[in-house]
């Protein structure tokens, strides 16, 4: 019995060696080098190459190393009966709502224009709202949505969600379904957007969509936050709501194509705030003893954690 | 019977519309044009001109336009008997945790550094520590300083408090005295000061003081976060602890004098974040109904709420 780790994006050392301290009864072996396949009864992924997860006779299990699986379910070539399990941890949670409030703090308290006054050593106060007067609204309302949204709702925000299903989060407005979508953006000041890359959410963080955001709040224009995945958003619409004023600021951990090419128009627009995809990165320790664990409730014949549903795509 | 408003640094036309929509039955009159000086019972200040606040023989209470009454103390011809009522209300009391929020978020997630490297146009993951990696201590543990220690504490962040008398918060450690202040300082990681301008603190943020600070956070040297005032910090030791590696970064949001010089070092230290002391720029209208609440109390007979022990300085 091994485990297989197909990150061929990332030197495995790290991977292998924390694998190692907290399982030291498990093998783990890095793709390419897995010896012999059938040994392969565990397969921890990210971002595998399509075709690696294909002719493991005795795999049972497929981990993400995120909460995203869309680079997994890419794959045609992925063996149809195996469950894939998703990072759903409180360190990675805890981490995307330190991402968001500060984002959120940022934008509301203008904090790049205190950082440009600095810069000209300008002695500048000028009106901040109060908290309580943004409508906050989490696009992808699901465990780290509603970590956020509370924690957003303590700072005094007023926050919605939305999501497929109905949630029931005290003192916030749980918007459903796509029926509901169009209320849910007509009451947002600053959309933070946690969703899945499904075929659904493909596209769309559009200039359709954020033309369905409040104008009313207090900036005037909307502010958009996406730190789910790069694919969920347009990135030419985004340039074209902002030039047209239609959006008011955007920060973006996520994009179409990552890295960021040089190329892009993102990186030096004075209204759009970059990180690289590093909302939530979780610390290896955290995410190997949650495999480990599932690994061993498997091995007891016990049920696992936050199985993908493959048909919704999370 | 008249409103006295003493704003000598301020275009007085705001707060006179907004007294006026939230008190129509009471008279208000801007220094120096105050009338009948018999007439003043009530006197509402910021930055009063030393001695305008004398020869008002009808006098009842002198209310600060904010938390701090340090410059309304500092004037030796103040009248010794009326009480001075100072601003403590939520609007002031959740902007100055917005304020904290945003710093201790900022310098932990390393925002500057993704600022520069979005300037760079370079896409550089680094691994961050998680918030409970961090030890935060709150100097000034009133109730300014609880409500962001408590809004820290749900942010996963660990918080301790250190005031003159212990405070009983549920998941923070509480320190009190002089005596408890070291002990305070060498499990502090990141140092956010909220104290009161008084003899006793004057000058208290030196360059021996922060070499008590905690040295083994997840950055090694400690951070310092001030939105107390200004006169609490020495400017010269900051820069000389920053050289030096003892300390790692600063946000100061007042300054020993403001505005800020311009000649001042601070505003393009790399490790300085500036900001016009707007921390805690609390609604006009909010502070407005504090004091015009407070107003008819005093008229109807009934005590008045956090009014300055003028011994202790706040």
């Amino acid at each position: 019995m091994a485990i297989g780790l197909f990150t061929p994006t990332w030197d495995p050392a790290q991977w292998l060696s924390t694998f190692r301290a907290h399982a030291p009864d498990i093998e783990i072996r890095a793709f390419p080098e897995l010896g012999a396949r059938g040994d392969i009864e565990f397969a921890v992924a990210w971002l595998p190459k399509p075709g690696s997860l294909q002719d493991l006779p005795n795999l049972k299990v497929i981990f993400s190393l995120g909460a995203g699986v869309d680079a997994i379910l890419r794959d045609d070539t992925l063996p149809k009966a195996i469950p894939i399990v998703r990072v759903v941890e409180p360190d990675l949670t805890h981490r995307m709502s330190e991402y968001v409030m500060m984002q959120v703090l940022m934008h509301h308290r203008q904090q790049w224009r205190i950082e440009e006054n600095q810069r000209a050593k300008k002695w500048d106060s000028f009106a901040t709202p109060a908290a309580s007067d943004f409508r906050v609204g989490i696009m992808g309302f699901g465990v780290l949505g509603q970590d956020a949204g509370q924690k957003l709702k303590m700072m005094g925000y007023d926050v919605a969600g939305w999501s497929q299903h109905r949630k029931n989060v005290p003192g916030i407005e749980s918007f459903a379904g796509h029926g509901e979508l169009d209320a849910f953006l007509a009451r947002t000041d600053i959309l933070v957007v946690l969703l899945p890359h499904t075929p659904e959410t493909h596209g769309i963080l559009n200039r359709a969509l954020f033309a369905k955001l409040s104008r009313s709040g207090p900036f005037g224009a909307p502010i958009l936050i996406n730190a789910g995945r790069g694919k969920l958003q347009v990135e030419s619409d985004i340039l074209a709501s902002l030039e047209a004023g239609e959006l008011h600021g955007v920060s973006l951990d996520v994009f179409e194509t990552e890295p960021l090419v040089k190329e892009s128009p993102l990186w030096n627009h004075s209204k759009v705030h970059v990180s690289p995809h590093s909302a939530a990165d979780s610390d290896p320790v955290h995410i190997t003893r949650y495999i480990v664990h599932q690994i061993h409730r498997a091995q007891a014949g016990k049920p696992l954690d936050n199985v993908v549903d493959r048909k919704r795509g999370y």
